[in-house]
C-alpha cells in the first residue's frame, strides 16, 4: 500500500482517484506516524485524529459517489496554529489559548474543508509567528526538531517550524503555513521541503492571526514542486488548475534568464551552503538556462527599512495592545523587548519605513525585464543549534528572504542537496507580482533537471 | 465662433474635428478671459499663455494633418499647482518654490502632453493641498474668488481651488485637481461644476507633490458629466473611450437604485442646501430611479480615523521633514499645528487607524448588493465667507466627501441647483471601486434628467 513516508500528492491524488488507496488509509498511516515521531520530532500543537478520520471518511464517501472536488480531496494536510479553525482552541504559539473569536474560519481553511481536504492536526509555530530566538524556536510550547540531524538539536526554521516539520514526518503531505519575511521558506529550506511564498494580497488574511498585515501571507509546503503547485491550484481562487498543471508539465530550462543575486546575498554564507546552490545553478546551465549576474540595489535599499527598528512590530503591537493587551506581559522576553520598541516608534517613522520600500517595489519593476527569475540561497548558512541560537541569534536569518516580501514578489525555495554538517540546501527562486503560475512552472522545471528531494537529498536520517 | 464661455468639451472637439474652431482660437480665448477675470477671480499660480499657444499651434497641426490624438487634443485644461511640470516652477501652495526636482512630469502630465491638449496654466491650491482656513484658502498667495457671490468674498472650495474657477473663468475646459478627503468634488459642489474623485491606486501618483499617499488621488474637475467622462478617458490608460462614450450617452436613470445617505450626512444642513438635493432625487426618482434609504455605519465607523488626530499630517509631517524640512517653520500656523502633531502621533497609533479603515472599506462591499450609488450633498451648507473662516473652520467641509476616500470607492460631484445664497448644490453620488465607468455612465443619465449646471443653475454672476 502506498504510504505517506514517500507519496506525493499528485500519487496520492491518483492512487484515491484509482482506488489503490483511500483517504482513510492515508489518515490512519498519518495518525501512526504521528504516534511514531511526536515525541522525537513534534510538529503539532494539537494532533487531531478524530477530526482527520472524519474528515477522510466524507472524502472517501465523495470518491465513491464520483464527486472530485479538487487536487486537495483525501490529502493530509496540516495547518499552522495561526489559522482559525471552529471549535478548536487557537494559541498563534503564544503562552494562553487565544479568546473565542479567533476560532472564526477564514476562506484559506473553508477552501480545504470544502474539496474535502483531511486537515490532520495543527502545527507549532513561533510566538505569534515572530518569535523568540528566530528559526521556529518556542521554548512557551514545543520547538519541532528538525529531523536531519539526529545528532545536534537543531530548530526547522520558522515561524512554519512544524509545517515543515509535518511533511518530514509523512504525517501531511501539504502544510499550510504562513510568510512575513520568510517564515514559510525558511522552514521549507533548512527541511529539505518546497515552500511558495506568494504576492501579497493574492489570497485573504481572514481568519489567521497577523503578525504584520503589511507583509503576511499564506502559503503552503510540500515536499515538491509539483505537490506545491497542487496545492496552489487547490487553494487559489482564480488559479486554472489544469492549465497550471500543463505549463508545470511541460516547462523547460532551456533559454530561462536566471538573475544571480549579488555578493551581498551570498556573504557570510557557509561555504559548503553557497557551493550547493551555485553547483545547482550550473547544472540548470549546463541544461540551458543562462545565469545573468544581477545586481539588487533596490532590495537592499528596501531591506534598510528593518535599520534600528521593525515596523512590522509596529503591527503586532498594534494588534496586541487592541485585541489581546494582557497578552504583551507574557510574552517571551525577546520578543517583548521588539514589539514595546514597535509601541514607541514614530508614526512618521513607520510611514517613511513602508514608503520607502513601496518606493523600491516600484524601482524594482524595470529589473523583469532582464531576468524570468532571480536566484540566491534561501538561506546561506548551516543552522545553528537552538543552544547556540539563545545565546546569540542570527541577524542574518531572514536576509535573503524578507526583501521578497518587500518587493512584494513570490518566490519558492526548493532543496537542491546538503551542506557539510548534513542540512539540506535551499534555492530560493524569485519572481514577479502575480506571477506564481510561471513560477512554480519554472520550478518544476529546475526540479526535473535537479531532482526531487528524495531523489537528491534523500530522507532525513530521524525518519528512516 | 464658439466662446470658451460656454463650450462644452465635447462640442469642442466636435468643432475642432470639424474645422469650425481651432485649438489656437480657443487658446487665444482662453488668454483673452485670462485677461478679464485674472484679477477678480484669479483661478491661476502661473498663467501660461506662451505655452498655451505652442500647444495649441501643434494640435492645430495635428488636427491639419489627420491626426486624433485623443479627447482632449486642443482641449485648453488648467493643471493644478501640485502637478510637476518640467522646466516650471512648482509651488504646490506653499510659501517658496520647491527644489527642482519637483519638476518632474508624471504619467498624468505626460499624457495631457501627447494628446495635444493645451496646458494653459497652474491654478491655485491650499498649501501642500492641505491648507489653512479649508475651502481652498490660502494666504500665503490667492484665495480665488467663487464666483458665484459678486458681493461676498467666499471662497471656490479646496484645494483644486483654482481648477474649479477656472472652468467658471472659461479659461479651461477641463481643471485637472486631486483629492484626498474631497478636494476635487468640493470645489466643484461650491462652483457649480461637476468633479470626479476616481479609486485610490487607478492613477499613478507620480509627478505630483504629496499630501496623504493613502488617500490621494488625482482627478478632473469639468462643466459637465460629459465633459468629465471626455476627460477620463483621455487621462485614463485602460478605458476604452468608444465604450464609455455609447455607456454614457445610452444610460437611463429607470430602474437605478440610489441609496440615499442616512441622516448624518444630511446633520447641520443648510436647509435650502438640504432640500435642492432632495428636489434632485425626487426628480431622479419621478424618471424612474428607486431611493432606497441606506445606513452607512461602516462610513462613520471609518470616519473615526480622524478623531484626536489626522493620520495624513503623518504622511505630510514624514514627506515635509524628509524632502523639505525647512518648510515647516514657514506653513501658515493652522497647518503647521497640524502637521507638527502628525509627527508626533504614535506608529500604531497611526497603523489602528488605517488599519480600521481598510477593515471597514471590506465591511462594506456587501452593500452594493443593495444600491447601484448612494447619494448625499457633497457640501451640505452654504459656504461661509473667508472673513468668517478665518473665525472659525468649518469641521463639517469633508464629513461628506472624505468618507469616499476612506471607504477606497469613487464618486461624482454634480450640480443641482442654488442655494438661498444663490451658491450652488452639489450632489455627491459614490459608486464602487474601479467603478468609474459605470458611475459616469449613471451620472450622465442623472444629468440628462437635470440638466447641466448651464441649463440648471446658469452662469456665476461674476463670470457673466
Amino acid at each position: 500500500m502506498p504510504s505517506m513516508a514517500d507519496l506525493t500528492v499528485a500519487d496520492a491524488a491518483r492512487a484515491l482517484r484509482d482506488g489503490k488507496v483511500t483517504a482513510t488509509a492515508l489518515a490512519e498511516d498519518a495518525i501512526a506516524r504521528q504516534e511514531k515521531f511526536g515525541k522525537t520530532i513534534g510538529s503539532y500543537m494539537q494532533f487531531l485524529p478524530a477530526e482527520a478520520r472524519r474528515a477522510a471518511k466524507a472524502a472517501d464517501a465523495a470518491f465513491a459517489a464520483g464527486a472530485d472536488l479538487g487536487p486537495l480531496q483525501g490529502i493530509p494536510v496540516s495547518v499552522k496554529d495561526l489559522f482559525a479553525m471552529e471549535g478548536l482552541p487557537i494559541y498563534a504559539g503564544s503562552a494562553k489559548e487565544l479568546p473565542e473569536k479567533f476560532r472564526a474560519e477564514g476562506p484559506l481553511v473553508r477552501r480545504l474543508r470544502q474539496q474535502l481536504a483531511v486537515i490532520v492536526g495543527r502545527t507549532h509555530t513561533s510566538e505569534f509567528a515572530y518569535g523568540e530566538y528566530g528559526y521556529g524556536t518556542n521554548s512557551q510550547h514545543h520547538t519541532p526538531r528538525n529531523p536531519w540531524d539526529p545528532v545536534h538539536v537543531r530548530p526547522p526554521g520558522g515561524s512554519s517550524s512544524g509545517a515543515a516539520t509535518s511533511l518530514c514526518e509523512g504525517t501531511a503531505l501539504v502544510g499550510i503555513g504562513s510568510d512575513t519575511t520568510g517564515s514559510v521558506r525558511e522552514p521549507a529550506c533548512l527541511t529539505g521541503n518546497v515552500g511558495l511564498k506568494i504576492t501579497h494580497g493574492r489570497w485573504s488574511l481572514d481568519g489567521i492571526v497577523p503578525c504584520s498585515p503589511t507583509l503576511d501571507t499564506p502559503g503552503p509546503l510540500a515536499r515538491t514542486v509539483g505537490d506545491c503547485g497542487l496545492a496552489f491550484a487547490g487553494l487559489d481562487p482564480s488559479c486554472d488548475g489544469k492549465a497550471l498543471g500543463r505549463a508545470m508539465a511541460s516547462s523547460d530550462v532551456a533559454g530561462l534568464r536566471i538573475g544571480v543575486a549579488e555578493d551581498h546575498y551570498w556573504d557570510d554564507s557557509t561555504p559548503s551552503v553557497a557551493e550547493g546552490v551555485k553547483r545547482a545553478l550550473d547544472e540548470l546551465a549546463r541544461a540551458g538556462a543562462r545565469l545573468i549576474p544581477m545586481k539588487l540595489p533596490e532590495a537592499r535599499k528596501a531591506q534598510t527599512v528593518f535599520d534600528d527598528g521593525d515596523p512590522c512590530t509596529v503591527e503586532l503591537y498594534a494588534f496586541l495592545s487592541s485585541e489581546l493587551p494582557s497578552w504583551i506581559e507574557t510574552l517571551r522576553p525577546s520578543l517583548k523587548t521588539k514589539v514595546l520598541a514597535g509601541g514607541k516608534m514614530a508614526a512618521a517613522d513607520y510611514y517613511r519605513r513602508w514608503h520607502l520600500a513601496r518606493s523600491m517595489t516600484k524601482a524594482f519593476e524595470p529589473r523583469w525585464a532582464e531576468v524570468d527569475v532571480f536566484a540566491m540561497p534561501t538561506i546561506s548558512i548551516t543552522p545553528p543549534t537552538v543552544e547556540e541560537l539563545k545565546k546569540k541569534p542570527d541577524p542574518n536569518e531572514s536576509r535573503n528572504t524578507s526583501m521578497v516580501n518587500l518587493l512584494r514578489l513570490c518566490a519558492v525555495s526548493m532543496p537542491v542537496g546538503l551542506d557539510v554538517a548534513g542540512m539540506p540546501i535551499g534555492l530560493q527562486l524569485a519572481a514577479p507580482t502575480m506571477g506564481e503560475e510561471r513560477l512554480l512552472a519554472i520550478a518544476a522545471a529546475c526540479e526535473r533537471v535537479l531532482g526531487t528531494s528524495r531523489q537528491r537529498l534523500g530522507v532525513p536520517p530521524m525518519c528512516r
